[in-house]
């Protein structure tokens, strides 16, 4: 019953930046749900248990259902004696096994995870065969052949630069304009795997899934390179991008200026 | 009904070695149990599936509930139709998520999995703190401190060689001799990871985990490194090995002549 303690001189009202990781398999993704389990829900249960009020967590990234992160940003305002390393300790203490808090910072109160970031780099691992994945099978796709990863890659350089990435955009969230700035968008082998790397100034909804769902049918040599550009002429898409499986995404991290 | 289809003259009695890998999160242990899901009861009941008759599955290392193997050899005879690499994808479509058939050889009957090996090889993986593992949390132990690895490093050497190991046997199962010969044991650090390697041409039951549980109470400093060597004194042994906890460990591979 905190609320009727004395309140504390030191206890004050900040805002802290927590930097986030979780193994998003169990997850309906990060947002609040009614009926489902989610990351934000999780955290803000554990966070209000440990400062004794409710607690809004926002995100810089509102990941899907399975997806995974290494490094989301995310910010609340707290009311607590505990310094941010004592509430990092805390918080680890009791959030669940796939969830994992690496830092807790204080920031100024004008600091949002969302509006501040200015770049956000997702990766997407995806596993080639025969053999099928043991030990990484819920961070990974599996496909059972060999890409072509330098035709993936060819086709990557389209999308590199500031273009309308609509044909991307899955509806389900509004937006205001489809056009994002996409920094880097790198292909490359390590090993059976290849790792799909994009950093970009904000993503649409489902936009590195269908870039990546894209990227796999031209590495099986379904589709040629060339679809990549075309797809960017919104007139006449030759085809509609394809989702990638949610579990070989994961936010790597988060930019802000 | 394979068995009332006439026998066709290619099906033939063979004696396959089969190269498994698997996730041990699950399963209590290889060895069939009456009432708890095992790797060997799993493989055996996919395998039946395949050749239609009952087959038993010989293990080189009868891996304890929890350990996990990611070069497990056995052997069983089979009758079937089938080429070992045929037999191999098919394994790999039937069994669960957590198990993975890396290969399939036929050998000659005389081979045994567990009687023919003349060395093993497992690795015990160490995180060290402050942050708790996340996307590997199943397949090491987690200490909360720095490891002291030099002293566990100097204390390991006490036991290469050709050794009496009664000190890290425990009770359970029956053995003629506790005497091994371990060929190789290294201590050696990988960023916040510390992995334990040891190779011997067998292991008594717990051994490789109370070897582990020893060099993690020198690595914290609450024992010094002459401990590894006063094991070695049956007559007066100073203090009793602790067994460390299943999910660190690893078998890696068999070696056969």
């Amino acid at each position: 019953m905190p609320s009727r303690l004395p309140r504390n001189s030191s206890s004050s009202r900040s805002t802290v930046q927590l930097l986030v990781a979780y193994d998003g398999t169990r997850y309906a993704g990060w947002q609040r749900q009614r009926h489902a389990l989610t990351v934000q829900a999780t955290l803000e249960s554990v966070l209000r248990q440990i400062v004794g009020h409710r607690v809004i967590v926002t995100a810089a990234g509102r990941t899907d259902a399975g997806v995974h992160a290494w490094g989301q940003v995310t910010h609340a305002t707290i009311t607590t004696r505990l310094s941010p390393n004592a509430l990092c300790r805390a918080l680890n203490a009791l959030v669940p096994p796939d969830m994992l808090i690496r830092r807790v910072t204080r920031v100024p109160t004008t600091f949002h995870a969302r509006f501040s970031a200015v770049r956000k780099w997702y990766r997407y691992r995806i596993v080639m065969g025969p053999l099928k994945p043991l030990f990484e099978r819920s961070y990974v796709h599996f496909v059972p052949r060999t890409l072509n990863v330098s035709a993936m890659r060819r086709a990557a350089k389209a999308w590199v630069g500031c273009h309308d990435f609509r044909a991307f955009h899955s509806t389900g969230r509004s937006t205001t304009s489809t056009r994002r700035h996409v920094h880097a968008l790198s292909v490359t082998r390590q090993g059976r795997e290849v790792w799909i790397d994009v950093e970009a100034d904000g993503f649409l909804y489902h936009m590195v899934r269908r870039m990546v769902g894209t990227l796999l049918e031209i590495g099986k040599g379904r589709w040629t390179p060339r679809i990549a550009q075309a797809l960017m002429d919104h007139r006449q898409p030759p085809v509609v991008a394809p989702t990638a499986p949610a579990k070989g995404l994961c936010l790597m991290s988060v930019s802000y200026d």
